[in-house]
């Protein structure tokens, strides 16, 4: 077979894993290199991930009662500039838009990297009374960081992602919905995305440009560093009056509202793949996987075989998303490139099976084959999709609790960040001068303080002064 | 109520059209003006209806074999002056980016106006051989024209559409491609919108630059303007060549393949709101109509009121969407706030209506009321809305066969064009001067050759020359 696409290799996970992060990227067809540097075009396969994902999320958002809209591209330097924090943020890292057709414009105008600005510039116009409130927004959309060393969905100069905005009447609402919000994005990781996450509120040095208290997910990567993989910002009323935005309330008196914001990227879509994934390339959880299950004929040209591959595919769309493979390849490549994109599971039907009314059923996640008989696939293959997402879950569980080192003092960090990949718990007393010191002496940073704690000892792992917060560290994306 | 917010008047149709328009977007919340000249915010009652526009016509283009994809929203200049007609075309209303961070760019980037280049620089990274073909990818995106006037979801600076791009090994399939795609298009439009449309060619004047050919669907509006509600485009094999894609056909030739484009944005919103409006407000088709049935409780205070409109929500749920506002406003305020708000269909209950157990039905199309049996709602609210949906599309199919003139001569033309609004058939010779001589002397443009033709008469309707073309003439907006 001459013009037969090779089966791909890819770089083992052990000998470079960024290399094979970037092969799994490109050969599972995720995306292509865009000629605007540091851009990526997120094509078929990548895209259908990311629209289960949104699917799913939109959905949670909704049950919560937030409401889609739509926010303009641009913003105005002078708007960007209102609330000082922000941009001193983000100003740094902008794209500026200064020519309009062949006339110069008179104000710059920034793409948004992020829309707090134009969302209270909104509420200003929309907000007047209590019965305004709260104002529950998210957006769609993509936005724009220029960054100087990109890599694929983790860091770009621009990506996909969803930007809740609320404004609330009072601060305790605000700051149920940042934990709300959080409470979702952890319960989306862990059900739908199998990854295993710790909440837990940012350090004041980590916090969002802006924000009075930004609290975070964070996952382990396989290679045992840290991914920051959605964020929930509660601003208190800052940005309302750096905006003048006010509601009148039930007493007639002039309030300043409560706001928060909160948001996930296509990043996410890179946890899945460096959480779940294996040497064979791609490794996807049922719940987000494009194609569930795939169906590869076996010997397709003996008779009966394509019927009863065809038979199959017939029951099983109406209980997953299938796929049936009859073009010319060969098996042995068809395993290979299902593999590869991370197929949940692969169902083998030749004509030995077909005499035994039963056909083999393989898990990409463990490699288990089981055989099952004709007559019970539509109960027994979305069995087996929960099972591979749940074994998923487990796994990664596993190995993230295997992979969590404790550390009582600055001498044990030391030799665990040198040693052995992971997270590092350790208690803090809360100076920004420790955080510091570790990442210089230890190239850790504080991932969060974790709403789990536990109290490991009574002083800093760094100055040793009291401490009474346990803090998540580690090396991060 | 001193804090009740007051039923909002709207200018009416006759006597400003175009304010009436503006009052519609605004006083049914579907947008709000944004800090940046001519761009707009979509609020959650106008982002809610492009929700449903997208959901539906995404599973159109899916069931016919279209994928989705995300290319990037940078384009580099050397990129975009690849195709010269192109880059004639696009260049004069781009939006520059020139500076990244603090840093000038070595070279400008434009913000898509639309990603033809974009596409065939990723085409010529994946297509190979002629297995590799067809692609067939679209994008749900925004794009950016620097536009001089613009009016709200009509014509902005920044908007939202889908734009499809296909390659394909044979001029025939592009071809057929193009046309599949405007069926689509006018099918949408007809049967989601409730929108007649003509289909049709756009003459050579009229053309997308670097097209071979455009297709399009033209719909009349309610002050006898036409509204361009899609377009499909075949570009033969000049960006393949243009960008250098080709493949590998079975006799190991090289081919350059051939491709199409086409293209709907949140302008279809202006086109509904235009199309079935009146002086009460909006008037949405129950197919995209975010909430479809709203239930006003009469007297809410009195017992039981509120148990048996909760009761009809909740069976009603399974077959629509519907809301029950139970807000403290009057039911005259709700009467017109939902009509505004253009509801299809509105359900009053109130005391004596439990007694004789049924309720009063409402439509917003026609006005019309009629009482029905509380034991038969869930088979009657489907059939209403399905009958209001059949309405709107036979009320505005009898505007516009009502509006269409034929002229058959230039003074018979003008007259027309002077004294009535609407589409204006007439036969063409085919010269790009008689296009331009009508626009001078009776201010129409040529709106499309439709696709079913009729032979008005043997000459032009301008110069007089032999003619075998009708053409469909209007102003437009």
């Amino acid at each position: 077979m001459a013009n037969e696409k090779m089966v791909k290799e890819i770089t083992s996970m052990d000998e470079d894993f960024a290399k094979w992060y970037t092969d799994v990227c490109l050969k599972a067809e995720l995306i292509d290199y865009a000629s605007v540097k540091g851009c990526m075009i997120i094509r078929p396969y990548g895209y259908a991930i990311w629209e289960n994902i949104q699917k799913t999320m939109d959905g949670m958002f909704k049950d919560t009662g937030v409401e889609n809209v739509y926010m303009p591209l641009f913003i105005p330097e002078s708007l960007l500039q209102k609330e000082k924090d922000h941009v001193e943020g983000f100003a740094p890292e902008v794209a500026w838009v200064t020519m309009g057709g062949e006339e110069k414009l008179e104000e710059r105008l920034c793409v948004r990297p992020t829309s707090e600005t134009l969302f209270c510039d909104h509420f200003k116009n929309v907000v007047h009374s209590y019965r305004d409130l709260p104002k529950l927004y998210n957006q769609w959309c993509s936005v724009v960081r220029w960054e100087k060393t990109t890599r694929p969905f983790l860091r770009s100069r621009e990506f996909l992602w969803q930007e809740g905005h609320t404004l609330h009447a009072t601060a305790e609402e605000a700051k149920e919905r940042t934990e709300q919000m959080l409470n979702v994005y952890a319960r989306f990781a862990e059900e739908v995305l199998a990854i295993p996450v710790v909440k837990g509120q940012k350090t004041e040095k980590e916090r969002f440009a802006g924000a009075e208290a930004t609290y975070t997910i964070e996952a382990l990567m396989h290679d045992g560093k840290a991914l920051q993989s959605g964020t929930s910002h509660y601003f208190g009323n800052g940005f309302s009056k750096a905006f003048d935005v006010t509601y009148t309330d039930k007493e007639n008196k002039q309030i300043y509202p409560y706001q928060t914001s909160w948001g996930t990227t296509t990043r996410l879509i890179g946890a899945v793949i460096m959480t779940h994934g294996d040497d064979n390339g791609l490794v996807l959880p049922p719940m987000i996987a494009p194609i569930q299950t795939v169906i590869i004929p076996i010997a397709s040209h003996k008779e009966g075989v394509m019927d009863v591959a065809n038979g199959i595919y017939n029951r099983l769309k109406n209980v997953c998303r299938v796929k049936l493979d009859s073009s010319e390849q060969t098996p042995g490549w068809k395993f290979a490139e299902y593999e590869m994109k991370g197929v949940p599971v692969r169902i083998e039907i030749g004509p030995r099976d077909i005499e035994n009314n039963v056909c083999v059923v393989a898990r990409r996640d463990n490699g288990e084959k089981v055989t099952v008989s004709l007559d019970e696939l539509e109960t027994k293959i979305p069995e087996i999709l929960k099972n591979v997402q749940q074994g998923l879950f487990d796994k990664a569980l596993a190995r993230r609790n295997q992979m969590t080192y404790d550390a009582k003092n600055l001498d044990e960090l030391k030799e665990i960040a040198e040693s052995r990949a992971g997270f590092i718990r350790a208690m803090w007393c809360g100076d920004r001068e420790c955080e510091e010191k570790l990442k210089e002496v230890a190239g850790v940073t504080s991932r969060c303080i974790p709403f789990e704690q536990e109290c490991l000892s009574d002083t800093c792992v760094c100055c040793g002064k009291k401490a009474d917060k346990m803090l998540y560290w580690g090396k991060a994306y």
